[in-house]
């Protein structure tokens, strides 16, 4: 049945898993013996391995980025708009690798898998995740799959933060690093927004300390406070207004509790759709791993310090209206990267849609990203 | 003692209580039988009884806008920077009425008060009230104490809103109205933000559907994460940024989930004292009321036609990084006055403090407020 897939499509994909069962040690001084990824790839690996890119996914990402699971599947991978043949990451040329991250909830080892120590899932037990370790499983994975260099490693949101982190933990394995709507590190408003978040799965009562997977139930409302607060910072003012305005679901003001406003059924719909899909522990390691990420740090917070090792090129794009990493995070990481004298090439793409925006494919942001993929491409003989 | 207190504060006040027992009607088209308002007075009204000024109080205000409840009292009344002898709102020459909003939970009746009809706290049975309804229930006040004319009604936020109503719905009763960082209505993320609040509170186990009066609990945690959310919205990113930064609590990461950024811990502080003074119950109504609030409604959406029976003269105050009402949010009403033939004058105060900047005295500010509250007492004769 796959004729009735859109001729851009990567078409039917197949999750595949590896399993490593050498140690990995973490950034937590902690040390996971076993675990697994689960992945997909879409493009073929050229002879020279030349041609591999990396796509790092975000906050409540996974492995399933472009394609579709099965001809009755209706809905695509999550950057299916920029992932496919004749698409900005064109698998006509590119083989692209898309790994569920450590600690996730889509297949690849996490606090919901079973620790092998205890036979329990491992729940909060469940090390504390950073995106450098993401990175260092990467590398493992490309060692697996035969890739020494990525052509490029791609990525929106905390995506973005794992391609930056690749250009400095692994100067010698990334040509190109692209950096989209993304931030060199949370300010004090994203973190108490995922401190928020946290609060409210952590003090939902069938959270049982992060060990409900044994008592066979799910912090579900404490879930869907935490996704509905989210939902609010990855869109614009202005786009939820577009989108909803002030309309009421009945007629009339009703003068009691329910939904009223549009917008709070579509928020109580996403929030408790998502409770019933995503992990709450992954979650917590996931906004943890996001208010971490600060590669100046440890160069006295001297981002163009940091950057001084890395030998790839960059490109950051912004989105005019992404309040939750505005246009002027990523100038501050564009400024750091010409103070280290990296290539660059950035772009603020005019998009209403607020931080979602990198997921939303627009004229420009397809221009630009293309292009730029073009010439990777180029480069590498792709 | 009181030879101690500021010589610019209005000293050690007394709350008082004046007791309704005509049934006012609401917009819910519900009756409240009897209600109770507490309110402070400030200054002394003139023979002509023209000089009074109404203080409207924002979503976790009160009556006690300004001095001290007593000698050892630490910290003074809410806007007690801007209500005193030779401040802006000088109460040598204005006498200052401060009440608590009916639905409140400050000595007001509210949710919590018994209801007379069953002897138990009204809890989730209180009517839903919106901004007409304090209105109405403020004239009525102004009645029993012998104002027929507010030289000014003034207000901050849902206080502004307070502010507009009454010019639109007492146009002869109200020379001046000051609406202060403030918004003609809710956009579609105000409303959002409300909606995680009200689903925090009404989703914690102690909320027991509004009746925990009942059981001898608080819903401590919802209140607390709701308190959290809006108190993000009410700072800006830029303030946050230069209070807290990514401080750490401790020298380094734990990688744990205590607190471990300082704006983690000073968010959780105030959730926490917050959810421990502040009614559940009380929270919902003025969530509610804030996102019934839109004068427009009723005359198709057009705010200039609403205007147009309003009969006082507007000051209009915004703060230049109040990302909750932004600038132009006010300059949306004050376009909306000069359409209406209105008399007004407006300003953005250049504030770092995002929709706070209202409670936060600057120099421009206290100019902007004094100048134009000079004239309200100098018309009156005050």
């Amino acid at each position: 049945m796959s004729e009735s897939l859109p001729t851009d499509s990567v078409g039917i994909v197949t999750p595949q898993t590896l399993h490593f069962d050498t140690p990995i040690s973490l950034a937590c001084n902690r040390t996971l013996d076993q675990y697994s990824l689960v992945y997909e790839t879409y493009g073929t690996l050229n002879a020279q391995a030349s041609n591999a890119v990396l796509i790092c996914h975000a906050l409540s990402g996974h492995h399933h980025a472009a394609g579709f699971h099965s001809s009755g599947d209706r809905k695509p991978g999550w950057w299916d708009s920029c992932i496919g043949p004749g698409k900005p990451i064109d698998t006509n040329r590119f083989f692209v690798v898309s790994a569920n991250n450590l600690g996730g909830c889509h297949g690849s080892t996490g606090p919901g898998s079973n620790n092998p120590e205890t036979g329990k899932p491992y729940g909060p037990d469940f090390p504390v995740i950073t995106v450098r370790d993401w990175v260092k499983s990467q590398a493992l994975l490309a060692d697996r799959l035969g890739i020494q260099c990525w052509s490029a490693v791609v990525g929106g949101s905390l995506g973005g933060m794992q391609a930056l982190q690749w250009s400095l933990d692994y100067p010698d394995r990334i040509r190109h690093a692209a950096v989209i709507a993304s931030t060199p590190r949370l300010s004090a408003q994203n973190i108490a927004f995922n401190e928020v978040a946290r609060q409210a799965i952590t003090s939902d009562p069938e959270f049982y300390d992060g060990h409900y997977y044994q008592h066979h139930t799910l912090p579900r409302r404490g879930l869907m406070l935490a996704r509905m607060v989210g939902h609010i910072t990855y869109l614009s003012d202005a786009s939820m207004g577009e989108k909803f305005g002030r309309e009421l679901r009945d007629q009339a003001y009703k003068f009691a509790f329910d939904a009223e406003f549009q917008v709070e059924s579509y928020l109580r719909y996403q929030g408790e759709r998502f409770s019933e899909t995503f992990d709450a522990n992954t979650y917590l390691l996931m906004t943890k791993a996001l208010d971490y990420f600060d590669p100046a740090h440890e160069y006295d917070n001297d981002l163009a310090k940091a950057l001084r090792k890395a030998r790839c090129e960059f490109l950051v794009l912004s989105f005019s209206t992404d309040w939750r990493f505005t246009p002027a995070r990523s100038e501050e990481l564009v400024s750091a990267m010409i103070s280290a004298r990296k290539r660059v090439s950035y772009a603020e793409i005019d998009a209403p849609w607020g931080h979602d925006g990198f997921l939303i494919p627009t004229p420009r942001y397809n221009a630009v990203f293309r292009a730029y993929m073009d010439r990777v491409a180029r480069e590498v003989g792709a």
